[in-house]
This record gives structure tokens, C-alpha cells and sequence, in this order.
């Protein structure tokens, strides 16, 4: 094996030796990290990528050495001036405290995007989907994902679900933009839009206004329940989809698994500034230092790397040269079969097998081509004037746990706070509207919302107001726990109305 | 066929006639829903039921004749007397304020449990899964769909996720005992509670708690993205499964559409006073009125009903009997396959199909057994000593969009508001801490949280030093959208730091 640094400038490229290396910013990570890094680097760099890893040291030594991110502060000077990150998978050690280092790095950076494209290699490896091809683009730093978690009462916790126009934007004009850059016809979106008609509503009417930019994808939304149970069952008919958060941490899993094997899927994370590219998988401790991981999912990470730096000749060669290898039954142990595969290989012999098949393409899965044009761009959101915004009211949470709990007894005492406008207009437990006129049936907690607006007609109110009705309801001796403002924007309601209101 | 009501004492039970006809609840519904529960009431008459429907009108109708719910005031008094309905699908009129029938029965009646059982039934109904065998028991009232959605600032909209001590034991409980009554082995759990440690943590948390008195079931916790991967590939590997809402709704979708049809799954909503049966499919309005629908998911939840009015012979005779129909190839026309089936039938011939097979068993594909035994147990939660609630502080939201949105402007700018042993401890944005020492690549919407505290080892605050908070705020000329008061619970924090904190 080769030094790898006599390849930085690589000699089977003509122009090559007079091409600046580009500096990318690299961690080696844990478990079998080192081993797929080594020979995905060793791949890339064989290849003509021409790439200056500048290595710094995250994960678990880190974790352990009492830095609770698991990175330490001068590595985020590397990512700055390179700013793109290879990364390896890493170990975080159990226990409390320690943070998730992609979480960290995410939101640090502002990596909005995660794109994760999950193709199958059927016949070559095993898979109930043969046809299966898609790019699930996920929205990368909002929705429960911001981790804004309350315990209020000693019955309720709360989790935010925060949904930004901006994000939406942002994440919506990618997915678009993708599907162009790399030739595909179609961006579906997935959001549970008839429940949650304010945010997950948000997400779905931002896909329709930036899809009428893009006229010649073609576009489609599914509510993810019955979205989810299509990619499930016939992946076949999607081809990029873009979709909140959590669907997208739930839905690219499952379409990397069906695919065939979660060893072969590479992720992108990409922001405005910067961006990570690396494998799906863990770090798989138990596998580390014995030469048997397969690299595959890191090493396709690294053609989306090569594809992000404008090296898109590159990247197409590595690519069909490891299709190649893949067709040629050149597996190692996690796909591996038995009258399907011809080789079984460790991390290094898997990565000279595809070095060795540089410059050849698949003769039975469909070769890919990345003609030469630029990234992905990631455009920001577009300046919106501001709405009028009015305060009609606020809800204010209490925790009540008197008179067995009889929303028929909370409701006549928190009248009593009533006044200066404000008029209680219901009171809700887990959103179900339990006075006026509740139902005897529903199942009440210690967690009650109580709703006060102004009369319609009436003139908005100041926030004062909303402070003073706290002070009343202090006097009557009840617990507030929280308060939600409610207000109209340019005329619109705000707020959803309570189930039963 | 015989009239329905000469059906009401079954002619084929020995001591039928003096069984008294235990009263349901039933509504035919909208589209294909009188044809299938035509069918589906016919074949549970004659297989002896002994069931006594009163109808109410639901749906279209009474959406479009000024309900904004699609169900009549007065249809409640038979649901509150019968405690059972058996309910076809409904038609939800397009447009703006109609609300989810579903939803507002859930809701109002407290069925906190949605049971869906998925089976495959290869080689009859094709499948990519022939060996799956599951039942998804989904947590039914909490969750995103509380339904508690604002919207804050020009770029920020937000929905409550709500889960509740007494509702995960009431879900928790009732997988295992259903696990228990119908024989079952494994019992498994699916969260996220790596990223939402507070609220799907305490869902993962109630699961141990419960699970433990079930030594007698096997138990297994998996974080949902791998989770729903697994399920999506290999179905075979569960047994019973229990979640909450969002995932419940999204994975029991997975499930019946990969088990081969969605046509052929039933679904269950059990509460403590009443329940509701039905199949998972919609009102298909398209196919409606030409005796082409299949009633097989209807029959089905017709089965879970009779289980839980105590008649488990009858629902024995009735699952066998559909099975063997299905078995020999006497199939509607979304599961016909040239090759496999044997005759296309319609709604009426297929239920009349069922009816013929009464007594009979299926012969390749396994036959079901309810032996005698009582209803599954709806278990309340378990009454619990209030825990010591300490206020420590309060995370108070902003509208800030001033100074190019630099937190290193409103940083400092709101620690004037300090005082009164509350001190600003960070400032995020959408969960990201921004000051102090955040990083420039943060992007940042106009939704700021500010989190004020009182140092450790301090004594409690009293609610009214937030509201003495808040006015000060105020008078900075500072615009507040909501509140979320910091507790500890017997000294534990009851909410989490923000990411970099």
C-alpha cells in the first residue's frame, strides 16, 4: 500500500500535478473509523481528488479527556478555514452528560440540510427493492430536534416543535435545487400537514411556493403516515423527497435498510458556510482493528464531498469504479453471500479493488454521470416584509390538581381573573376542550390551559395587560407554568382553536 | 340474503335464543361504508353475535348539514348507552372547519388506545413479508396531536408535543395486558429519547416501570429511526409493539401497507368507558354504490369487537371462517391475482362467502384461537405522591429582530432586566445557545429564548418574580411571545439545558 501522502497529486490525471491540493478538514473518529477512513482516503485521493486533509481528533478520547461535545475548541478553527468535514463515525461514551458531537457540529455550523441518497445494488446485494433509487433531503436543525424539553406538572413534559418560514425555505429551495443539479425529475414532500396545520401547514405551503420556481420538476405531497407506508412498500415510485426533521431521521433510515444494506449509505450535511460529509453507520466497536468493515458508506460520502468541491469528474470515477467493484462480487463480510458474492475482502482489499478498477465502469447496474456544473447552491431564505402583528390573548398553563380535578369547578374560579378585556373563553386539558360544555368522559390531567382573549371588534392589547391577568391569577392562588401569547397576523389567526372550542 | 333482522338470535347457535342482544353503536358511513357494513353485520349476525345495532347518522351529511364535527349532539346518548361503536368510513368534506370525526370521538370519549393489528396472509395476498404477525398498539390522545399550535413571530410557528405520566402507564399497561389476553410473547417499545430525553424519555421510562410486573413477556426497547427500519425490512421480528402518537400513526400505516393491503387491516380504540371499532381504510367514494368494495377490514375490526364484548367464540368462528374465504382464492377485486385467486367477487358475495365458511377453518394459513377469558383490562394510572416543585427560573421568548439580529446585541440588552436573584443564563435560538459565546454560523430567526435563573443553592422564587420579570422586560421595550417556568421535581431539573449551555 502506498504512502498516502505521494498521492496528494495524483499521477494519473494529465493537469494533475499542477492542481492546489484542496483542504478538507478530517477525523479519523473510533471503532472501525480509522480503518474506513484510511482506505476511503486512499481511494479518493488514487483517484485524482486532490484534497489536503488537515486530521483533528473528535469522539471518544475526547469525550473521556472532559470535553462534553467530544471535540475540542481549536478543531472548530480547522472546520472554519477548510470548511468541509470528512467524517468518520465515532463512539460516544454511555453515560449522562455527553452531547451528541452531530448535534454540536449541525447546529454550530448551521448544517441545514442532510441529504441521504439510498440506492439498491440488486442483484449484487441483497434486497426486497431492486429498483429502488432515491434522495431523501431532511431539514437538518428545527422542529423537536432543537431540544427544547419542560417538565411542568408532576403528570406532564413538554417537548417544542418548532417550525421556521426561513427553514422551510431554506431546506425546500435545496431540495429543488438538488433535483436539478443532478438531473432528477421529481421532489416529493411529506409532512403530516391535516393535524398540525400551523407548522407542518408552514412546511407544505413553503414547498408549494418555491416548487412554482421550478417548473420542470415535478411535484407531489403526501401526508407521512400514508407517505411512509408507499416508501415502505414500493420506494421504486419516489425519486428526491424533502420533508421536517424527525420524518427524516425516521424515513431515511428505513430507506437505507430496505435498500439492502445500511453500510452502503453515505449523508451529507450541508449549511451556508460549511459541510460534512460521512458514512450512516456507527462506529461498530466490536468490528474495530480486525480489516472487516466495509468502507462503502464513508467512501460514498466522500463522492458527495468531491461532487460538493466542484470535482465532479472525480467523484464519478470513484463511483463507478466501486459499482464496479460491487458488481464484481468483490464484498466484504456484511453482504457477502454465498453464490452471489466471488470474494470476500477486508476494509483494505476492498478499497484496492476499487482503486484497481479506477477508469471502468458497471456493465449491469446503471452507470452514474456527473457532468461538470457547479454545487448545489444553497440560497438563503427571501426577505418578507413583517405582518401586523396584534396581541388577541394569551393561554395560560396551570398546574390544578383540586376538587378531583372537576374542569367544572377550574373554570368558574378562573373567571374570577377575568377583566381589563381579557374574558376566559376555555379551558383545555391535552388540547381536548373540557369547559364550557366538556365531556365527562375525557381523561383530565394536572396540566390545564386556560384561554383569555379580547372580544372580537375589540382593540388588540399591550403585554401589560397579559401580565397583569398573571398577577390576578396569582392572587387566586393558582400555579401558572407556562404562557403561550395569542396572536393574529395581518388579520390571521395565530393559534389553532382547542378540540371541542 | 336474508333479512338482518330475522338474524338478531343466529339460528345456528344451540342456546342462541336466549342470549340477550348485547346493544352496539353502528354508523355506515359515507362512499363504500353501508355496502361493507352491510356485509360485515351480516356475516357477525349469522355467525351468532347476538349484537343489537342502534344506527346514527355520521359524516358528510351531517358535516354539510352545519356540524362542524359530522356527528349530531343526540348520537352521543347512543354512544354513551351502547359504550360500542362499530363505525364504516366517513367522508370529511373539503374545505376549511370541519374537524377530524375521528379525532373528536377519540377525544371526547377517552380512547387513549388505538390497537392495529397487521398480519400477512401469503401466498393468497402478495407480500414482500409472508411471515408478519404484529399488532401496534399507539398511544391515541397526546402527542403533537394535542393540537396546541402558535404561531410567534414572522418566522417562527410552534406545536406542543404533550406526554403525560398517567398517559403512557394507561398505553403501557394496556400493551402488556393485550399481550398477556391474546397470547403473545414480546412486548416492544420504539421512542426517541436520545434526542427527547424529558418527554419520549418518560414514555421509555413507564415502558420499564410497567413491563416489569410482566416478567412473563419478553421486552425490547429500540430508538425509532432504527426501529422503523427494522420494521419496514423485517416485520417477522416483532410481536406486539407500543408508541406514542406520531410514531403509532406513521408506523401502523408502514405495517398494514407492507403486510400486502390496507383493505384487509382492522383498527381498535379502546378507552375506559367506551370503544370503537373499524377498518383503516377511507369512505373510497369513487367505488361506492357498485358492490366492489372489500369488507374484509371492517369484518376484522367486526372481530376485535366481538373479543371485547366477551365473545370470543363467535369472533373465532368469524376470523376462521374469513380466513379460510381468503385462503380459497375468493377475493374482491384490489387483492385479485390472475394465478392466484379463484373467483372475483363483490362486497355481497364475499361476505356471503365468509357466511358459508362459518365453522370451517383455514387449512394452510394458521388458524386463529380466542379461547374463553375476559376483555382486556383497561388499567387507570396508578395514583403517585406529588413530587416537591421548585421554580428556578423561567425561559422567556422574544420578537427581536433589531441590530441585524446580533445576539451579541440583545444579549447584554436584556440582562438589564435582571434582578431579584434571576440572572440570564444564555440566550438560543431554536434551541442553539447564541450568547453568550455562541458561533458566528448560527443562523438566526426573530424567536429568541432568554433563560433566566437563580444561582444554584439560592432559595426558590415565587411565580410573581417572573410576572416582576416580565413587566421589566417590558418596560426595556421588549416584545414577549410565551413563557416557560424552570422547575426542579424533588430537586431534579424539569427541563433541559440549550444546546452548547
Amino acid at each position: 500500500m502506498n504512502d498516502l501522502s505521494t498521492l496528494v497529486s495524483p499521477p494519473d490525471e494529465g493537469a494533475a500535478a499542477a492542481i492546489t491540493p484542496v483542504p478538507i478538514t478530517v477525523a479519523y473518529g473510533d471503532g472501525i473509523g480509522p480503518e474506513i477512513m484510511t482506505a476511503s482516503l486512499r481511494v479518493l485521493i488514487a483517484a485524482g481528488a486532490a484534497i489536503a486533509p488537515e486530521v483533528i481528533d473528535i469522539g471518544e478520547r475526547v469525550y473521556l479527556s472532559g470535553n462534553s461535545a467530544g471535540i475540542a475548541p481549536e478543531s472548530w478553527d480547522s472546520l472554519r478555514r477548510t470548511k468541509v468535514f470528512y467524517k468518520a463515525p465515532i463512539t460516544t461514551p454511555q453515560g449522562g452528560g455527553f452531547k451528541s458531537l452531530n448535534v454540536t457540529v449541525r447546529k454550530s455550523l448551521g448544517l441545514f440540510a442532510n441529504i441521504r441518497p439510498c440506492a439498491s445494488y440488486a442483484p449484487f446485494v441483497q434486497t426486497k427493492h431492486p429498483r429502488m433509487d432515491l434522495v431523501i433531503v431532511r431539514e437538518n436543525e428545527e422542529d423537536l430536534y432543537a431540544g427544547i424539553e419542560h417538565r411542568h406538572t408532576d403528570d406532564v413534559y413538554q417537548c417544542l416543535k418548532l417550525i421556521s418560514r426561513p427553514g422551510c425555505e431554506k431546506i425546500n429551495r435545496y431540495a429543488f435545487e438538488y433535483a436539478r443539479a443532478y438531473g432528477r425529475n421529481k421532489v416529493t414532500c411529506f409532512t403530516k400537514d391535516n393535524i398540525m396545520k400551523l407548522t407542518d401547514g408552514l412546511f407544505h405551503k413553503v414547498y408549494d411556493e418555491v416548487g412554482a420556481g421550478y417548473p420542470d420538476i415535478e411535484k407531489e405531497h403526501w401526508i407521512i403516515d400514508i407517505g411512509a407506508a408507499k416508501l415502505a412498500d414500493t420506494p421504486e415510485i419516489f425519486d428526491v423527497l424533502v420533508m421536517p426533521n424527525l420524518y427524516g431521521d425516521i424515513l431515511s433510515d428505513v430507506a437505507a435498510q430496505i435498500a439492502g444494506s445500511v453500510g452502503l449509505a453515505p449523508s451529507a450535511n450541508i449549511g451556508e458556510h460549511c459541510a460534512m460529509f460521512e458514512a450512516i453507520h456507527g462506529s461498530a466497536p466490536r468490528r474495530a482493528g480486525q480489516n472487516l468493515a466495509n468502507p462503502s458508506g464513508l467512501l460514498m460520502g466522500g463522492v458527495l464531498m468531491l461532487i460538493h468541491l466542484g470535482k465532479r469528474e472525480v467523484a464519478e470515477r470513484v463511483h463507478n469504479a466501486w459499482l464496479r467493484t460491487i458488481e464484481d462480487g468483490v464484498h466484504t463480510y456484511d453482504i457477502f453471500r454465498e453464490g452471489v458474492s466471488r470474494q470476500k475482502v477486508g476494509t483494505r482489499e476492498f478499497g484496492e479493488a476499487v482503486v484497481a478498477r479506477l477508469g471502468e465502469r458497471p456493465r449491469q447496474l446503471a452507470a452514474v454521470s456527473y457532468p461538470p456544473g457547479p454545487a448545489v447552491p444553497t440560497l438563503g431564505a427571501r426577505p418578507r416584509p413583517p405582518a401586523k402583528r396584534e396581541l388577541r390573548g394569551v393561554d395560560v398553563f396551570l398546574h390544578w390538581t383540586a376538587s378531583n380535578r372537576d374542569p367544572n369547578v377550574l373554570g368558574p374560579a378562573v373567571q374570577a381573573a377575568q377583566g381589563d378585556g381579557l374574558r376566559l373563553a376555555m379551558v383545555s386539558n391535552r388540547g381536548q376542550k373540557v369547559w364550557p360544555q366538556g365531556a365527562a368522559e375525557t381523561f383530565c390531567t394536572d396540566h390545564w390551559r386556560c384561554r383569555f382573549q379580547v372580544d372580537d371588534g375589540k382593540p388588540a392589547i399591550a403585554q401589560t395587560q397579559v401580565f397583569e391577568l398573571l398577577r390576578r391569577i396569582d392572587a387566586l392562588g393558582l400555579s401558572v407554568i407556562k404562557t403561550e401569547h395569542l396572536y393574529t397576523f395581518d388579520g390571521e389567526r395565530g393559534y389553532t382553536l382547542g378540540q371541542g372550542q
